[in-house]
């Protein structure tokens, strides 16, 4: 019974595969195609977020970001990107607060979501505490007022993502959730392999009324990892990363902030991900350098609102 | 019958300052004794406030200050003031955030407090917006809700304060709640003359159960104006103010933060109480000539801790 199971779930695999697996066929690009979608993560984080994000959108090869919206600083955000109507904009869905010093939470009420909410009054600071302590209720509940507060600030959000992985590593129904909606406001939601395979299809009872064909499967996510940043150096990593693209469509995480006051502080007693890190995603970003390896290498760069046109 | 209201009203007035006006002496001073505190307002607003106003206790003549708990640097305070256990600290109650991008709310649950909550789900941006929507429940709510949390950090408040003092003049019920709850948490709450005779005393119904005669009546306050940073700027007034002060326990209220990115990004498209106008402020107290000036016009610091003592 189990083997059969097992063959009937690898078939589905399989013929979901076959029709996701061609987002970059979809897009009009052929099978050989290098496609990429440079992503900065958590603008709205912070003031030096913002506009550290803008400028290497604007004057490097960054195309893409999404926002934190239950930060202090999404506001300005807004601002700041009004003079670029075709901006790459996501929601990036936030159920954390991870820094030591700089303490925010929730959009929904307290009360409506006390499992988002620590004893300090915040969101928790890992994505364990949300998975243990969070229903999905809560969290489909705080996902909707994320998305609607970036409607009500005028942003037309592109996509949407999950900060830390939370929506996604937590509980199979937050994952639905996120598709749910998703769905209902009509944005391609970012999904990869490993998660439609590993949470979605073997839970397909959460995911009824969903249309998973139409999910928009990336073929790849590359992000730097502490022991990169303490081994061959971000840059490098990004280099290599750059140099080895393989075909389909990459997403490439990067958080771009400058090493300065504010940033340190928001940082403080962190040792990855921290401002200095940030600066560096920011040079190299901006950098001769990275356009110089997106000519060479053949790299075509995509954007969710072109994904999102499909 | 009004007239006899009107002389009843002086004379409760009178007999009330008689035991009031002797906060001075109850200190142990004089009559003729120049007291004052110099209270930075504002400290948790952004590290920026953090920092500086930190840096003007340490090294100026700012010998006290008050935190606004709903902003999201304030638990950033209780690290830097940890090894400052004799700070005067205090909890300056906020019930607006009246700056463009950088946006927060109420500590409260949104929904147990909606009239604190404008259309962008953060606080209002000014007190009249306050005292139009918020009911005295819900403003008696966020105060507890304010005090608690700055417990919750390990501060142990000196004094209660309001930022732009939406508490004082938006409804005779929220002064109310804050003399009451600064009585239930016995922390001494700033109070003026001016304040206690034209809301407190003619709404005496209102404050039953609240020992009036405890209430700490400061004899002055001195702030800087947009009519004095625009005219004669802000160092000349404040030395004016030095050097005319009069006996009595005066309280001049300055807002520190440095002129950088961070500060001139909260404060952006405001022209008074900005980070030009914070930086000043920083400059002057931290100057050698106004620790001369309270030298020379023989000024004695008081705090709010020695108050408390009373």
């Amino acid at each position: 019974m189990k083997k059969i199971s097992t063959l009937i779930l690898a078939l589905i695999i399989f013929q979901v595969n076959a029709q996701q697996r061609n987002l970059a066929e979809k897009l009009g690009y052929g099978p050989n195609d290098k496609l990429l979608i440079i992503h900065a993560d958590d603008i709205g984080l912070a003031h030096s977020e913002n506009i550290a994000t803008v400028a290497a959108m604007k004057n490097g090869v960054v195309n893409s970001t999404s926002i934190m919206m239950p930060s202090p600083w999404a506001t300005e955000v807004a601002e700041l990107v009004k003079d670029m109507p075709d901006i790459d904009l996501g929601v990036h869905i936030t159920l954390t607060d991870e820094w030591f010093n700089y303490r925010w939470g929730p959009i929904s009420s307290k009360s409506e979501v006390p499992g988002l909410v620590g004893k300090d009054g915040h969101f928790h600071f890992d994505c364990a505490s949300v998975a243990k302590n969070a229903s999905p209720e809560e969290v489909e509940k705080e996902i909707r007022a994320q998305i609607e507060a970036a409607l009500a600030l005028g942003l037309k959000p592109t996509h949407l993502d999950a900060h830390m992985g939370c929506v996604f590593y937590g509980r199979p129904e937050y994952v639905a959730s996120y598709l749910r909606l998703a769905q209902e406001f009509d944005i391609p939601a970012m999904m990869v392999n490993e998660l439609f395979e590993g949470v979605v299809l073997p839970n397909k009872g959460l995911f009824e009324g969903i249309d998973l064909e139409k999910v928009k499967i990336i073929d790849k996510v590359i992000i730097g990892s502490p022991e990169v940043y303490d081994g061959i150096g971000l840059a490098s990593f990004y280099t290599e990363s750059l140099q080895n693209l393989e075909p389909g469509v990459n997403v490439l995480l990067i958080h771009v902030a400058y090493d300065d006051e504010e940033m340190r502080a928001v940082t403080t007693r962190f040792d990855h991900w921290h401002s200095k890190w940030r600066q560096q995603d920011f040079d190299f970003f901006t950098s001769e350098k990275a356009k110089k390896l997106l000519e060479e290498q053949n790299i075509k760069l995509v954007t969710w609102r072109e994904i999102g046109k499909l």
